[in-house]
């Protein structure tokens, strides 16, 4: 899993009829842990932006979070908890 | 997923059979997203040239799409409405 | 999908018996479309040296194409018509 | 698969149930094999910090370790043995 | 697939049981096929060090080569002929 921080959130009138109710975060993710690039998740834990969160990408996305028929590649499965490790993410 | 504008599209006559009727449209990817490359995605939406739009890859572009059986790796899967929170996704 | 041109083909005599038949066309991507870098694509489509072609990557590739059991990541699945908007995958 | 060294942890209080009682591994990978990026993996063979392992991602990672439906794209599956050819993974 | 040579193995005792009896190849992809990194691949084709052979990852590598239920993502699947057009590989 990859781990970021949630800056921000777009919204898609017109999409997927899979993805109706789905809320799209932008998620920074740590400098550690790929190239601190930006990616789009779906939101299942009711994270906010500033948060720090874990996200699962492919299948695991879909599979993983009962969305098992909708175009999602990408979604936040967990929010970390403060202080905890997150120091050992940086390079 | 990646948020990327369609940039063109291609045409290819000779294809694999479960390909006929897809439209492959070049979609750029946003400088904040990757590397800021270019991908051919398959469109689900109706979305145009200059549109900005949420791509869905990997098994998700397939199984999300009622194509669960065509050679897709990529979909587009929302056009993404101006204005929202997409300055979040420039570095 | 990928774009790329194939430059070459390469032969395994001694391979998984769900390969056999299999012919391992060598794909050079275009630059705006990856990494400009070469990969290794199963045809079906019948393509040659020199054409520019789609390819699919991961399980688009087996079960868009009907080699579900075969260890196959990678696979042409069109040809793409001359002059059909290919200078928009130029960076 | 990966190869890469334990170099910490991290804690999700707030998370999707089907990773409840998951332990999350922050792993670093070899040079040679990949980035030198840090990913975050489930562990599966009771590896601790600082021992070498061997890390499973994509699909790989749930089906192979027992968590279909579990939101899960990255898993620890082995420790590897001191001195048994790591030396090959430098550049 | 990618192509690369076995420059090495490494040897893991306490392991997914998934994974007993697999060897676990290090293979250096070639310098036109990736980063000309390398990657741990499971031997399906008793592939040697020195051997340029092909390699298939993701769900290709478990469910083309019969281990369905194994965490394995990276497959050596074919032997590459000497002299079989490896040249184009290159830069």
């Amino acid at each position: 899993m990859l781990i970021g921080k949630i800056v921000g959130s777009v919204v898609s009138t017109r999409k997927n009829e899979n993805l109706v109710g789905s809320k799209f975060m932008i998620v920074e993710t740590c400098a550690g842990t790929g190239s601190n690039k930006r990616i789009v998740a779906v939101d299942n834990v009711g994270a906010g932006i500033g948060e720090t969160v874990l996200v699962a990408t492919g299948s695991a996305a879909r599979i993983g979070c009962g969305h098992e028929t909708a175009p999602i590649d990408a979604a936040i499965v967990g929010i970390v908890d403060n202080g905890a490790g997150l120091d050992a993410l940086d390079d």
